[in-house]
């Protein structure tokens, strides 16, 4: 089954005149390389590979499971040879298609490279495997007291390695930023098999360029991730968390900027406006009220006496505000509070089947005007758009909602993205906060980038990847 | 006697057969790039332009002193035609050399760039031109309910664009972090006189590669700073300050890692060894007990419950260690606290004419190690040597006093910086947290980086600057 799979893909769109014989003679030596066990070659196993949160499919045609650093070397040292893509996955979350092999060629995946390598609680450090699951890694690090701040909503399954490569943010990041800072150190395979440490185990460090930021959020196009030194904080003591419901979609959002600028540090400061709500609402125990068209989710951290102050600071600041205040009772009724806004992403595929899923950020005074603006798209447009997510930081989700199968609603889709990232652009913003480029951005890079700008990072792909080995395809316009 | 001084160094051992006629022509280009008023070439004006805080000297050929973006590039295209070093200049307060014209050429400085050219309180932004300084800019976001954390001790005279080609720290950084953690975007200039923008003005932004965290921390090597975008903090609106004696080196010392463990979260844990103390003693108003061999100065921020809480646990925490505590009970009193903890590094002069300033970091549960072992050297080397800093985040400044015309004591000094950097590297440390690798410590750097790293550096500097225009000399070994 195998190489039925590879005459149809392998590198065929790469490599001209390549010969089955040297197929085999590659399959063979990644098979060396890995271990038997760690290649999958049938069309079924290679499969499971080839699609992401993006929605879209693209058939790598090998997958390889590498359990060590020296395996992965090994790998890009016959890619290099051999000239083949290499893309690198973690937990295939991502929504903008950076894990999926569109010109085909190696998958590697990195479900055997999890382990957490050490946990130092005196210096507040841990090194972690790539494959390791953020939220697993979280629950670890709880046992000695400590957190590690970045959850996006898919922390369940998503991994470390794919959070570093596209710079995974979360509700957290309003008030403890997002992956990049928390990562110090990294050990990377590049694309000639060369493996290179980068950045420190120590809280500062400035010796040498910052090739550890320079890797973060490149989406593996310049270096695959084997090892991630990662910072920690003190795990916080108390939370208190609260859900304010709005009639107003404008009121909500406006209470974003005005709240902050009060002085509340909340950790979370989360929005969903009507339709998010609606499609979560039968996950809430306690109801909502019926006229609900906006709410905002907000947590405090810290110690207990810190939660307290701000918690009683944050009930007298909207007290004054036109909306009905819960604050959550127990653990479990904040789990549940939780769960509802994580479930927005994948419960709003059962108002049409396919999602545009935008991450778009502005400067978060001008939250109120882009939420108008969504809404005059969707009733100019006659789609139905949901915003809802990071406030706090201005990052908010938009998503568009069509049937890929009728053509003219995806086409008004395709058009409702367009005219958001011109207006995001307008608004001094930017068209990712956390979920990058990969291949569904590409084509706007350049309105938001100067043309120096790329200029310079299609040269600095070019320095560390010259034949365009990794991850062929993303971030850049073709 | 702008030519006298052009006719010494002009390029001289940059181009050769470069005639006075040429330099005459330069020259007349250079003024007109930013007006005869911004050009300075005599000897005695270049010379003020001719140090740093590291205590080396290098003339400069002639000083630029531009006023806007548009001039900064003029100058780098001229250099890129001519071929002229081009060296950009903060205040000139860094350590290690970085702003130093040692193959002489064109320095830059930004101190008619200084304007802060935005305060934008909603979103806590603030846009500057690099020759801000880093105390004024805190002074001008406060009124507004803000800060801007870096607090490198030199912060009432060093600028935002040096502290940025440094990565500069500060006391605060064991709480909020260094200066690339407030650095969202920049405009810079290339070696080639082209002006690009990096980053965002939003909170977050993954779009394309981090060139803006490459920038930071890259010593001015590869691209000039022209403008630059920063996020800004509320206000702490409590502070609690605590000065701890301790008649014992080891006890102060241990106390580092085991506090922050213990769930306290300072906004500042400095350190001072006995000598640092003996040249700021007479700085303070009340009296230290005699036998005090080392001090920690921690301070505590955030609201004023918080201040309260950590405060009180704090008191809690220390009453069993053997050390005598003092809370500061007014604003004059903390501030002549941190007058002594700023001045320890001009004072220390007092002791030898000259100093080794070295700013390593270790993992903070092995500062006992480090200071036990910078004892030891002092005792066999019979040097006095200082240790103080940032112990929170185990950045320790280690001040080795020599005089530099006493050629065997200088030649101990070197010898203890050597021993002090092989025993960091071999404790997983890095040897430099803030101050950079300029020219001091560029020797060092191939002990510190693997070679795959070391290599990818240099090839990023000949990408980014294929001339060698840009600060020559720095960062990398000869």
């Amino acid at each position: 089954m195998c190489f039925a799979a590879l005459e149809k893909h392998w590198l065929s769109d790469r490599i001209s005149g390549i010969v089955p014989d040297m197929e085999k003679k590659i399959i063979k030596k990644l098979q060396q390389a890995v271990g038997k066990a760690n290649l999958l070659t049938s069309l079924e196993e290679c499969s499971c590979y080839s699609y992401d949160a993006s929605g879209q499919n693209f058939m790598p045609d090998a997958v390889a499971l590498p359990e060590s650093t020296a395996q992965v070397a090994a790998l890009l040292r016959l890619a290099d040879e051999y000239r083949f893509p290499v893309i690198p996955r973690g937990a295939g979350s991502g929504t903008t298609g950076g894990s999926l092999p569109v010109h085909g060629g190696l998958v590697i995946g990195f479900s055997r490279m999890h382990r957490i390598l050490e946990i130092d609680p005196e210096n507040m450090i841990a090194v972690v495997e790539p494959g390791v699951v953020t939220g697993e890694l979280q629950a670890a690090v709880k046992k000695h007291g400590l957190m590690y701040p970045p959850d996006p909503a898919s922390l369940k399954f998503c991994s470390i390695g794919g959070n570093a490569a596209e710079c995974a943010g979360g509700p957290s990041a309003v008030k403890y930023g997002v992956t990049r800072d928390y990562i110090i150190g990294l050990e990377v395979v590049l694309p000639n098999g060369e493996i290179m440490r980068t950045g420190v185990r120590t809280e500062k460090g400035v010796v040498g360029y910052d090739l550890t930021r320079l890797f973060i959020g490149s989406e593996g196009t310049l270096a695959i991730f084997t090892k991630l030194i990662l910072r920690l904080l003190p795990l916080a003591e108390a939370k208190a968390t609260f859900l304010l419901s709005f009639s107003s979609l404008a009121q909500a959002t406006g209470l974003v900027a005005k709240s902050l600028t009060a002085g509340l540090m909340p950790c979370t400061l989360e929005y969903m406006d009507r339709t998010a709500v609606q499609v979560v609402r039968d996950r809430l125990s306690n109801s909502l009220p019926e006229e609900t068209a906006a709410l905002l989710l907000v947590e405090f951290d810290g110690s207990k006496a810190e939660v307290e102050q701000q918690g009683k600071l944050f009930a007298e600041f909207v007290q004054q505000e036109d909306c009905v205040v819960r604050r959550a009772e127990s653990e479990e009724e904040t789990q549940e509070l939780w769960l509802a806004r994580r479930s927005i992403a994948p419960a709003c595929l059962s108002l049409r089947p396919h999602k545009i899923s935008e991450d778009v950020v502005v400067p978060r005074s001008r939250i109120p005007e882009l939420v108008r603006f969504v809404e005059q798209l969707t009733q100019e447009l006659e789609l139905i758009i949901l915003t809802f997510g990071h406030a706090g930081d201005g990052n908010i989700h938009v998503n568009i909602m069509v049937d890929k199968q009728n053509e003219q609603e995806y086409g008004k889709g395709l058009k409702a993205k367009e005219r958001l990232f011109e207006r995001v652009l307008s608004m001094g913003g930017t068209l990712s906060g956390e979920h990058g480029v990969g291949i569904t951005k590409s084509p706007f890079l350049s309105q938001e980038l100067d043309e120096t700008a790329l200029s310079v990072m299609r040269r600095l792909k070019g320095l560390f990847d010259p034949h365009n080995i990794l991850n062929p395809g993303k971030i850049f316009p073709v």
